[in-house]
């Protein structure tokens, strides 16, 4: 059974006392957004994707999409859910107020995304691929277009969708044919086939707006010379109304692995009426704009899977019999224990907690940058904060879908014969996920953005300050007095250690030999990884001894933070020497086979 | 696409050169068997599952096995196959040839497993269940018995099941509740319903022949009260022919997550009448004769996995072009370089290679123990094989299993969104894979069984003879004058003394807590899998040295052995001392929530 409640007081925790004292949060004390609003928009968010959006998840996996005449329908009762979730305000909550939003924080936002993917991550890309085209409208478009549509997109009555992938190119869109041909009015003409296209067609929306990669005639071979068009699917008058269909057609929807209720669409342009956003053959950088968001928003389904994975899990563990414990019989009165009293059950419930617990943890700290990058008054907060965001981004979305992909599959594991059969629906979330550690740049692309591209950035200027924080914290925590924070933080110390041997390593091997940083960039983002979300668990296990020793109520939320902590140190940190281990053995073996070998 | 070549180069090594002057080998040097037939055999059938079976493989997963009318269909073309299967012989393979076998070794047997649960795991699996019903049947039932079944099943005529799992019980069979009545005639009548019966139900075969657990009416509580019956599913008469049907109702098949193609039943027994195989009461022991060579299979389908997802990769990696390398274009002819330049491709290319080749290696050497443990002149020969392959069952199953599973996930991420839509073939080895890791004891099943068991029998006695034989070979090669020797032996040794230490540590602490057994287990297993297998890889490039200096010819073959050795001692190898860490951790962390928590 897929079990879901919104953790909440876990996200609380990590809105309101993880990061209370971070410069980055500074800018969340505005007098409107009291903490009791953000809890009480959590509390109806949490009640939305328990009551609308869960029940739809097994029976939308069945049914799936269908394709009938050129349109595709989405899965019974997702119309109306979506009509629920538009009539609550949910799609503008963290847009901009001039569009309609309701501006509220990323940190917030994050947190409801993170529910909506957890009970429907196949909804939940409906209107998270509307917010990705809404920010890259917001950013590029001119204030005609922005006018156009970015009130009925914020509102959910238009959805939005993001055209790069055409069967040959995906990772290298330099490769990209679609065609743009400018027209005497400014608009452009596009002609191209765009495949793996999500959200490309349904029935939830009057009209789809498609932000697509074009070349107009003249421009440059490669990167550097694609643009980004707005194309809607129809063609709106200048009263608001619909006008008549803008050649898009749906050539076909992809079956897939999981995924089933959402749309991927074929889709082909033909001379369909566009307008640019932003400069000719600047499209990269403007569809970065929204693909560095949705990177964010990828790591937090990863996360949320993982949650309902671990609810799911957790849930059977305590009511499936089986066996006795080792160390003498648990409950005698039932014919055996519920397998929840297994070393080895244990080791995967915890795991995946230590999982979602850390995530939330990090995801929450990268939120809170995101917000303080775009309102922080101090330019040199802001300036801080965009930096955090982009070296954090690519190891928010690998290592959080890896671990949510990792965690469905514990769950599997944990019903045995039964999670493999669809009917417990725990199946499902292995197949769902999977595709999180594929799609918005592959893991493996996401390792070398932040190898290649980030740690280079002015000799290391993201990473230095998550460096220093984490020394500064094992310090503080190394003289606690506590024995139990004080072994934390020997374990981060020692982690931290293995990362700075590896930086350098890069560094080195990296300036005389760009393979090098290739071959160590898995495993790099990997341990960068585990040393954040390390940071994240000392934190947090200081922050609750000091809660614990005020005895202000609460114990066990604070007593269950600390042994979390426990089991991510003892059990998954040890992982980030093995890493820094694999670094140091360079290219060599891995490059060393010719291709004709394989 | 699903390519498949059998890797008939390595496994002549593995059959032929790898443990040539093993003491488990001599058993081998049987004069019939000359290398020119067992070479033969594998060239035959490499032919058949690449011709016959690996074209059935994607249909089969699509269209499924039908439920209609009672009974199960399986996909177009399994029967044509089938027959073509029985009619070359192969169900017989390594059977007995008092019973029609052509008493072929397991060390042959394996590897022609290996190509067909590659090719087709779903097919597979209705063989693969009749053998091992075959070898429960020989071991313990009835020289009756035995006449009237064996032949037919040994034949392939005849397919065979085992009927464990009941709807409350899989794992702890001492909960189960099919019940058996004795009949005057000597015969039972067996009632109940079972779950999850692979095979159960199929139209390939004239009778089924049911292996069901069931308890007497006087049966002691729990698994000490448990009898194995055989149970058809048409009674033959005395002739040989098909009698009436038994009341075996098929109540359903289980829509799967994958191995869609084999028929998982539901099956009802009503009054059926079956015959006891071994002593009442004493049938979990009959069935673990069959579970133990079972498991072994189990792990070898895992590798068979992992091999096809590695020449599926590679395919595709040497084909798909996107990017260019990181040390400038390598085809600045194409428009972008083929995939395969990329350091992380390799590294996952690299990764799958590294374990199929050395899972390859341990279950030629697990099977070579099967083979001596059957076969060997010498009692205290026998006696070691017996103990190897106790001890290597649970880590074959689980190890193999877990990294099948991983290369199947390696291969769709290598294909990246291609991977993840059903058109190309490869989301279904995840699917199919992960089945593997669950069923015949799930891997945390098995570790208990390794670390909780195994490991205890004689305080070690297992045990002891792999780290002698894991020191000798570090030893030899450490002073072997070679460099590339001498640092694999380094890090082996490193491993190795890892191994040790967990070792102790769970046999001090687990003698005060069983509990630190389990919480262990997982760990441990991975930790000798690493060794064992890291022993398969020194011993592998020792002899590739050798061979090389002799340049006795395919210099090419014995480059790219040593060069996979380098991979797996760089970059698998060091989890041997995060595993160990994370052993020495004990279980504190892992059991400190109350369940309540969760």
């Amino acid at each position: 059974m897929q079990v879901y409640e919104a953790p909440l007081r876990d996200m609380r925790f990590a809105l309101h006392e993880l990061f209370a004292d971070h410069e980055f949060a500074d800018v969340a004390a505005s007098s409107e957004l009291t903490p009791d609003l953000l809890d009480a928009v959590l509390d109806e968010a949490a009640k939305l994707t328990r009551d609308v959006l869960l029940p739809l998840n097994a029976s939308g996996d069945l049914e799936g999409c269908r394709f009938e005449n050129g349109a595709v329908y989405t899965p019974a009762g997702f119309k109306e859910a979506y009509r629920h979730y538009c009539e609550g305000g949910w799609p503008s909550l963290a847009c901009d107020p001039i569009w309609g939003g309701q501006g509220l924080p990323e940190r917030l936002n994050k947190l409801i995304e993170e529910m909506s993917c957890a009970t429907n991550l196949s909804f939940g890309l409906y209107p998270g691929l509307t917010l990705g085209a809404i920010n890259a409208i917001e950013g590029h478009a001119s204030e005609e277009l922005k006018q156009a549509y970015l009130p009925k997109m914020v509102s959910g009555e238009w959805s939005g969708t993001m055209c790069l992938t055409e069967a040959h190119c995906g990772t290298d869109l330099g490769l990209l044919r679609t065609r743009a041909e400018p027209q005497a009015d400014g608009s452009y003409r596009i002609s191209g086939a765009k495949i793996f296209i999500t959200a490309g067609d349904h029935d939830l929306t009057e009209n789809i707006v498609h932000l697509v990669l074009a070349r107009l005639n003249d421009a440059p071979q490669g990167v550097k010379g694609i643009s980004l068009f707005l194309v809607p699917k129809y063609l709106p008058r200048a009263d608001g109304t619909l006008g008549p269909s803008n050649g898009v057609a749906v050539a076909g929807i992809e079956h897939k692995m999981g995924m089933k209720a959402s749309a991927t669409c074929q889709l082909n342009f033909d001379g369909s009426t566009g307008w640019i956003v932003g400069e000719p053959n600047r499209g990269l950088a403007a569809m970065f704009t929204m693909m560095n968001s949705e990177r964010v928003s990828v790591g937090v389904q990863g996360l949320g899977i993982g949650e309902l994975a671990c609810q799911s899990a957790a849930a059977y563990a305590k009511e499936r019999l089986q066996g006795r414990s080792l160390a003498g019989a648990k409950q005698p009165e039932l014919p055996a224990d519920p397998i929840i009293v297994h070393p080895d059950v244990r080791r995967m419930l915890m795991t995946m907690r230590a999982y979602t617990e850390g995530c939330r943890a990090l995801g929450q700290w990268t939120s809170l940058a995101l917000d303080a990058e775009k309102r922080a008054a101090d330019h040199e907060v802001r300036r801080r904060a965009a930096d955090f965001v982009a070296l954090m981004t690519p190891v928010v979305k690998a290592l959080f879908t890896d671990w949510g992909f990792e965690a469905a599959n514990l769950c599997v594991q944990v019903y045995g014969g039964h999670g493999y059969i669809r009917e417990h629906g725990v199946e499902q979330l292995v197949r769902d996920s999977r595709i999180t550690q594929i799609y918005e740049g592959t893991n493996g692309v996401q390792a070398l953005d932040l190898a290649g591209r980030k740690l280079g950035v002015d000799n290391g200027r993201l990473l230095r300050p998550v460096l220093a924080a984490v020394s500064r914290l094992c310090e503080k925590t190394s003289v606690s007095g506590n024995g139990t924070l004080e072994r934390f933080s020997g374990s981060l110390r020692s982690a931290l250690a293995a990362l700075e041997v590896a930086t350098l390593s890069i560094a080195e091997k990296g300036a005389k030999d760009p393979e090098e940083v290739g071959a160590a960039a898995t495993d790099y983002l990997r341990l960068l990884g585990l040393v954040a979300v390390g940071y994240t668990f000392l934190k947090a296990a200081d922050i609750a001894v000091t809660r614990l020793a005020e005895a202000t109520g609460e114990a066990a939320f604070y007593e269950a933070k600390i042994a979390t902590a426990a089991f991510f140190f003892d059990r998954i940190l040890p992982q980030a020497n093995a890493a820094q281990e694999m670094i140091k053995a360079g290219k060599a073996s891995m490059m060393a086979l010719p291709a004709e070998a394989f």
